[in-house]
């Protein structure tokens, strides 16, 4: 006998993550190696929290800091947790809308080349532009798995007129992923 | 000045569907057909109640309905609430696991073949098959984006033990999508 249906789906942002986005809420971070190095800090806090080693932020074209995700799979029982899907998902719910178009020029930092189904996810969100730390082989590398994605992804972002920017902190994204598999972190998706 | 940040994300099971779904909860459902006229049931309630025309469903080996979802996109201002990733979150939630093959052989339908986001979420979801209503094309032809599927997505499937069955009730669940058309709903991710 199942547990009763539960009247909804919870990815939690957990309150160690909330302090930090409500301490960013009156300032500004502008520029893709800035706006990293606070993905990649979120990326680490999360891994030393029981969480996976990835994180994301979707930023205003003012680098006003809208909505964050970490990865969720493990904790929330959720395997489309990942951290872009958190990301998206927190920053319609924040603005009201499905459409992150219709309220401007928005950029998604992804601590790690998104996988397969987040690939699939950014043209669903409306974000303009994607920035991008470790890449795929540094993930596999790590032992997960990024999935099948299709060999043009990028340029097929790039024909839906989203920038696709990568290798933004490579090294420190990499060595993030890097920590955690020496540490022994489970291997989800693997 | 934007709202707080929300402590967490929230996609909606909706009370209409939840009734439907413990209304099954004692009985069992087999075979592909059987289930996928239950999805389908589901899809089209939802399109008349403002949502997508969309809905998916997980099943025990031995018929047992695990969860289900609708898309929510509209509703919930989330671009990833598509149905196959609702059902899935939810399925693991209930079941407290983020490796559903860890609980036996499920099985994911879906009442229209999944977009390039939920076909990534799919090996991420531990379910050992898939079962597809109506085809790409059919949602292609009511106005929905399907987005960049690898061109091998099946075969992948195939490769990591997933069973792939296409068409089942492809009539019915192609009516589905054509109807919502028909009736002037909203095409997001258009």
């Amino acid at each position: 006998m199942m547990a009763h249906h539960p009247s909804r789906v919870a990815l939690a942002i957990p309150s160690w993550l909330n302090a930090r986005l409500a301490a960013l809420d009156q300032s500004v971070r502008t520029g893709d190696e800035n706006q990293m190095e606070f993905v990649l800090d979120l990326a680490g806090e999360n891994s030393r929290r029981g969480g996976g080693p990835f994180a994301a932020a979707i930023f205003t074209d003012a680098g006003e800091l809208v909505a964050a995700g970490v990865n969720r799979v493990v904790p929330d029982s959720a395997p489309i947790a990942h951290a872009e899907i958190v990301a998206i998902a927190a920053a319609g719910q924040r603005l009201g809308t499905w459409n992150l178009r219709s309220v401007g020029a928005l950029t998604l930092v992804s601590s790690t080349e998104p996988c397969a189904m987040c690939l699939g996810a950014v043209p669903w969100s409306g974000v303009r532009s994607l920035v991008i730390g470790a890449r795929d082989a540094d993930a596999r590398s790590a032992g997960f798995d990024e999935g099948n994605k299709p060999d043009d992804w990028s340029d097929h972002l790039a024909s839906l007129g989203i920038d696709v920017r990568v290798d933004v902190l490579r090294g420190a994204a990499a060595a993030v992923l890097a920590e955690y598999a020496a540490s022994g972190g489970p291997i989800y998706n693997g």
